[in-house]
């Protein structure tokens, strides 16, 4: 699209797909993307903010835009920071840079970054807020965004169920429930994690092996911390013992001690893979922040459930929750959820 | 859209939603629909096939259109028959109103019926077929289509399930575990169909009705045969035994029998709606033909599966399926599906 005459929303779509980039590389810092168009509305420069020490967004889409930023528009999924941290603030460079006007998705809700509008306006450029606001909380901010307003790492629990509700067969067999495709997502979504949490029973069970590999079976370029939660030990020769990643064992089965734990870590995006007790312990200590269940088209009649122990006996117990995002993955059906009244909204899949 | 000028596809449309009007009031005859368009592609006549002894959808569609047929085309959902039964053949119809051209659906499995496009063919009438076929198989014929093709009633299993896998929680309750658009959508399922069958054990843990209702609790014009499944009694005084609906009870576990008792009442199109064990049951006879899983946004963690007992102890023995549609119902995600290599094709619906 660089080079092209782009309308605003399709520069922030842009924004947004930048910062795909930065998610997992960032932290402490939020993943960011930003697209500069010039005064014609031609974009002439985007890029997501580099890892900690580097530059943010704006900084990187400036400098590809030269001096065709003047009296451009700078399309950020975040506010533009105004204080000094490791790197001089972002609305210092917009200023210098020149553009007329930035336009970002979602407020900066860091106490210590926030300012960043007003300090802008001041300064004469045109400032609105708000666009594509819901697809840009739903990105690669998500977690960071959580972590700002909570104070604690977020939490994503991920399984792949038949239609009828199981993860594993009566003989324990669950390779493969879900289909390539959705497998394949798996390991893209973790290489974007600061850690994957499993259950020491997952381990003795599966004995994963929890990195993100490529197709072709080889690492990916970033592995997230592997987090065993349980109080016995690793069985030794296990596969999470190798040297293919990090992998922290916490001996707790309390979720608020190991997302404690996780947090003085650096950890802000979590992915709870299993198994289905450690999954219950989190859903009862409301520590789960999203659901995405990856539900096979097959029928199985026997085996385990996906979720146990929650401690809700009748269905007015149950959590509630709202649907994101239903899409294909493959042949199984994608379903993103959040718990009910946090931010998501229904939304109406095409008939086929 | 009558009195409009419409395209083949969009007149295809139409005629199976006509045919909607049918669904469950035909049988042993076909669910058909008909759209006549004029010599200049103006709609001017449709119809659904009227109840046995009833003129066939041509027919009504054509009385419609009267003299504007002449010159113009018929949109069918089914081949038109070609035989004499409780009405003279429809392909007579069709040449006496003196259309230019024909354009069906899907071709007519009945031996006794078909021919109808060689017939027509003779007459000089411009015969197409194969338009929107897949829509108009997994319409109101998909049902008739199957009982042609293998001599024994069509069974859709529908449940309603948590995005963990219970339909039930572990005291036993599951009101409501749907929303109400899709209680509405079942109820006005039922309202199409030629039974719905339950096991003994549905019947005395739940005491369902089992009968077709609007959102006023008022009783729909039509009901489904009530199929009660088991060797036991039924508890007097059960709702199934109330004046509402007729019932049958099947003194059998054996979906084989069921499905034979069933084809020679009649019943063309089944919804079986639990339990889980019956549902297994049929499961393991291969007596399940299309599956219709709602998807409530809740989570539970304990409970009730959808299905027990189906003897698919491994992966490797699940029944892998074919995703017709995927929809939103309300805040639940409806999930069509048939027996792999049945006539599913996967669907790839909107993101949010």
């Amino acid at each position: 699209m660089n080079g092209e005459l782009v309308d605003l929303q399709a520069a922030m779509a842009a924004a947004i797909e930048t910062s795909h980039e930065a998610w997992g590389r960032t932290s402490p810092n939020p993943p960011v993307g930003c697209v500069v168009l010039d005064a014609d509305g031609v974009m002439v420069g985007a890029g997501p903010t580099e890892p900690p020490g580097g530059p943010h967004a704006e900084v990187i889409a400036l400098r590809a835009a030269g001096e065709r930023a003047r009296g451009g528009t700078a399309v950020v999924t975040l506010e533009p920071c105004a204080h000094t941290g490791r790197t001089p603030p972002c609305t210092e460079a917009l200023i210098e840079a020149g553009v007329a006007r930035v336009v970002y998705s979602v407020e900066d809700p860091n106490p210590k970054a926030a300012g960043g509008a007003a300090v802008l306006t001041e300064a004469g450029i045109a400032v609105e807020s708000g666009l594509l606001a819901t697809q840009a909380k739903r990105g690669p901010l998500r977690a960071w965004l959580h972590s700002m307003r909570t104070g604690r790492p977020h939490v994503t629990w991920k399984f792949a169920s038949t239609v009828d509700g199981r993860v594993a067969a009566a003989d324990g067999t669950s390779r493969w429930i879900s289909g390539e495709e959705s497998r394949a997502e798996v390991h893209e979504l973790r290489r974007h994690m600061d850690a994957i949490m499993v259950g020491l029973g997952t381990v003795a069970t599966d004995d994963p092996q929890l990195t993100a590999r490529a197709a072709d079976g080889s690492l990916a370029d970033r592995q997230p911390l592997r987090v065993i939660v349980g109080r016995g030990e690793i069985p030794p020769g296990a596969r999470v013992l190798d040297t293919d990643a990090e992998t922290l064992h916490l001996r707790t089965n309390d979720p608020d001690e190991v997302l404690d734990e996780l947090g003085k870590c650096g950890v802000v995006d979590v992915l709870l893979e299993g198994g289905p007790r450690l999954a219950g312990a989190f859903v009862r200590a409301g520590a789960v922040h999203r659901v995405l269940a990856y539900i096979a088209p097959k029928l199985l009649g026997d085996g385990s459930s996906p979720l146990v122990d929650t401690g809700m006996s009748s269905i007015t117990q149950a959590l509630s929750l709202d649907v994101e995002e239903v899409t294909m993955s493959g042949s199984d059906v994608r379903i993103s959820a959040v718990p009910a009244g946090t931010g998501g909204t229904s939304t109406a899949p095409r008939e086929a």
